[in-house]
């Protein structure tokens, strides 16, 4: 807790870094690409997890678990997967190690080659669909709704902690229809349950939206995408929907016999949030102190710090925390108190800011007397004397308050930064700026290409509730029906 | 739900691997040696998973996580440890697929070809030392009590679905203590911790000991254990808890200074349960009808079954079934209404039946009009018609009878077959009928791989509770100070 962190004005890649470690989130592991997830950085992903999990199963989902390695072939039978997803795959082609004749080490057994290569999941279409085949006969086995809690490797060649990694944790539902209207309503679903997420526990506003077919995900028909805005202007995109039609069910051979008897293909749906999220939070709501994290995801919603100078003084004050502790824990709000003899308070002070509890208490000999405590919010920075008496509800009613605080900050960050344009100049002189720009687009993958080329911005998605709005594309001057929310992203 | 299962007397591992496919637990995937978990087999493993993580943050543990992919030095860093697992990985040599140039598919990448080849890790000590190297300076950084849940890889040859697969589910707990008297107690601590799950809520009971020097867990300096009895006669380990030592601390180099300064290696343990505790809960209880689950781990308590003429019969018993279903879920008891149209009332009895479902309630017309309702019991096949007020509490009582009858009788097939014998041919003689046996052994390996040669049997452990009891090795007549526990295991 010795250094400031960098400030995000000075260099926002550099303060999320080391935002990340000083928090003690998250750390690079020796093998490439590969992170560590820290206790308290685990804990926050456990909670996204818990939340969401509730909501998979009362939507009517359940958990099941699928192959980690995939058999090569299974790739190439879905054409646009395998184009998608060859290209950043780890091959595991052997099954034994031996030592080394020299006596250097273990080498990989020459002898022990597999007949044919195995991936590590990038993503489990391809297994999952090759097992539907033998679950589903009828439409009284439809529809399957299955979701995956699992960890999946892609080869990335430029990583970052947790925002892209090789490994990394997620959950991947994969689910199967009897008709094309029953998937594309569960895919608006599932995105409607990360947008509900996104927002109400994570704090974080979303744009709902379709992406562009050059941004689709590789073997979908249609993908739908929440969008965020990070504090640098850049978006990120948080989670993803996808209606597969019968891509997958065509390759894998999947039909079903209706009512009358007659076989069809099934429709599917898959959709994903990963510990990418974990990077969303910290770059929505953190400060040059640290993390700032809210109250429905923090591990410790209230830290207690005594400040004494003898035993007898920490003793009265330990008795006090120690009470508020267990009411607290009646209510849900997670307290922790910490009486380390080894640290001075200001180090406390500093490292529960850094980590981004919403409240904390400090008391001393003379708060006791009063009968009142120091209590902080990580949020404001603000510091204020209140009674000790009736805290508890005072915690509660500031806990709620501190939610939506985060949450209409980030929405008025995002207001301000989401501005419609109508010429391509007058995109050009913003884009840098960063924020979402609203512009007329032709349609066409060329024009899309060419903005990127020369703007690195992408379209991030059309929106879902977009007004219909005829216009002019402000590159091309085609028409067009409707603006695309553009951006440079993570 | 056509053919009845194989009987266990007439095929005991046919027997299983039905039951587990007629439960709809898992299945085998086309990839070697890894297992689909289904939903109903993956919802058990779930309800396992919330219990022993719940135990083990009242313990004081943390979840964290690490790379599942391994660098092939650092397996070679403890001596030991390498040459346990070293045979049975999976080994990842590239990281990018391409386009055959004929077209055929996909072939890897022969440029994409790693510096290092990764292993997929079968185990995490060596991955996690790695990092407790940096994370570990001083005694006020000890004790590191960490968890993780994870899929490891093993590549073994003979597979069977949850009891030994290629891929499976697990949690591994790495801790780094202070002093040695602390660690041993860490291990000792988990491995109660291991025991009070398998007792009180798998309704399992388990013999609770010490590893042979042989049996021991590569890198370690005493492996503790779970062991229980299946049902055939076998014995299964539940769970290990090893005390490390300093071996993973040396080969890693990892110190930490004292409250003086002084420098010393730190001290660990590690301990595990698998997805194998999902073939041992169904060995332990399940019958020729298929699955029986104890109340504690069952996904569904209860389930309802309306037995109608008439939409107007259905409306009335729906009526009720549902009511009931809100009582029971206040209660915590998970409750499922089967009003299924497509399924006639018998091919649900036994649906249940065959999944485990510890109370089934049938009501008719006539149970309607008397106020009544058919309860039928899993665990002792009995049905009795009881009525329906007050039936929430009566199902309460009957899901801990449910419960404690299943340890007992458990409990009383151990002691039925757990004997003390003094004499090998005795010994030779009972040892293919099954069971545990209690047998003097002069403690040195080359006995005991005798006796792995000619009987097959292998020492499951030394009981922690042992009497100290003098005698002879049943093989040698040397002299003994402590019986072992004997038997042919899984």
């Amino acid at each position: 807790m010795s250094q400031k962190l960098t400030s995000r004005a000075a260099d926002y890649s550099k303060w999320y870094n080391e935002l990340v470690y000083r928090a003690d989130l998250a750390e690079h592991s020796d093998v490439r690409g590969c992170m560590i997830i820290k206790p308290y950085g685990y804990a926050i992903w456990e909670k996204m997890r818990e939340v969401l999990d509730a909501k998979f199963k009362e939507t009517g989902h359940s958990n099941a678990y699928f192959p980690l390695l995939i058999p090569k072939s299974y790739l190439s039978k879905e054409a646009s997967h395998v184009e998608g997803f060859a290209k950043e795959c780890a091959v595991v082609t052997h099954y034994r190690l031996k030592n080394a004749e020299d006596g250097s080490g273990v080498i990989v057994d020459p002898t022990a080659k597999l007949e044919e290569e195995l991936i590590i999941r990038p993503t489990s279409e391809t297994i999952i669909w090759n097992s539907y085949k033998n679950w589903i006969q009828s439409y009284r086995d439809l529809p399957l709704l299955i979701n995956q809690w699992a960890n999946v490797v892609r080869w990335e060649m430029r990583t970052r902690l947790f925002l892209r990694t090789a490994e990394f944790l997620w959950q991947e539902g994969h689910t199967a229809h009897a008709t094309k209207k029953e998937a594309i309503e569960e895919a608006e679903q599932m995105l409607h349950v990360y947008a509900d997420f996104a927002e109400n526990y994570m704090a974080m506003p979303v744009l709902l939206g379709r992406k562009s077919e050059s941004e689709r995900f590789a073997g979908a028909e249609d993908t739908l995408c929440i969008e965020a805005l990070m504090q640098d202007g850049k978006a990120l995109q948080a989670g993803t929907s996808h209606f597969l039609g019968q891509n997958f069910a065509k390759a894998f051979d999947v039909k079903f016999a209706d009512k009358e008897g007659k076989l069809d293909y099934v429709w599917a749906t898959s959709w994903g949030v990963s510990t990418r999220l974990m990077g969303a939070l910290i770059m929505t709501h953190s400060d040059d102190e640290g993390l700032v994290l809210p109250p429905a995801l923090a591990p410790i919603h209230v830290v207690g710090i005594p400040i004494y100078r003898n035993d007898e003084e920490l003793a009265l004050i330990s008795e006090k925390f120690t009470e508020l502790g267990k009411i607290l824990k009646a209510k849900g709000i997670s307290f922790k108190y910490d009486n380390d003899d080894n640290r001075r308070p200001g180090w406390k002070f500093a490292e529960y800011e850094s980590k981004g509890v919403p409240i904390r208490l400090a008391m001393g000999p003379r708060d006791l007397e009063n009968g009142q405590v120091e209590l902080a919010r990580r949020d404001l920075k603000t510091k204020e004397i209140v009674n000790w008496e009736g805290i508890e509800n005072n915690i509660e009613l500031l806990l709620e308050a501190i939610q939506t605080n985060l949450f209409q900050k980030a929405k008025d960050f995002r207001t301000a930064n989401m501005k419609k344009v109508d010429t391509y100049e007058e995109f050009k002189a913003q884009i840098d700026a960063g924020g979402f720009f609203l512009a007329h687009w032709d349609g066409t993958i060329e024009t899309e290409e060419k903005i990127k080329q020369e703007t690195q911005a992408t379209i991030r998605c059309l929106l879902l509730d977009a007004e219909e709005e005829v216009g002019k594309c402000m590159v091309t001057g085609a028409p067009s029906q409707q603006r695309a929310v553009f951006a440079k992203a993570y």
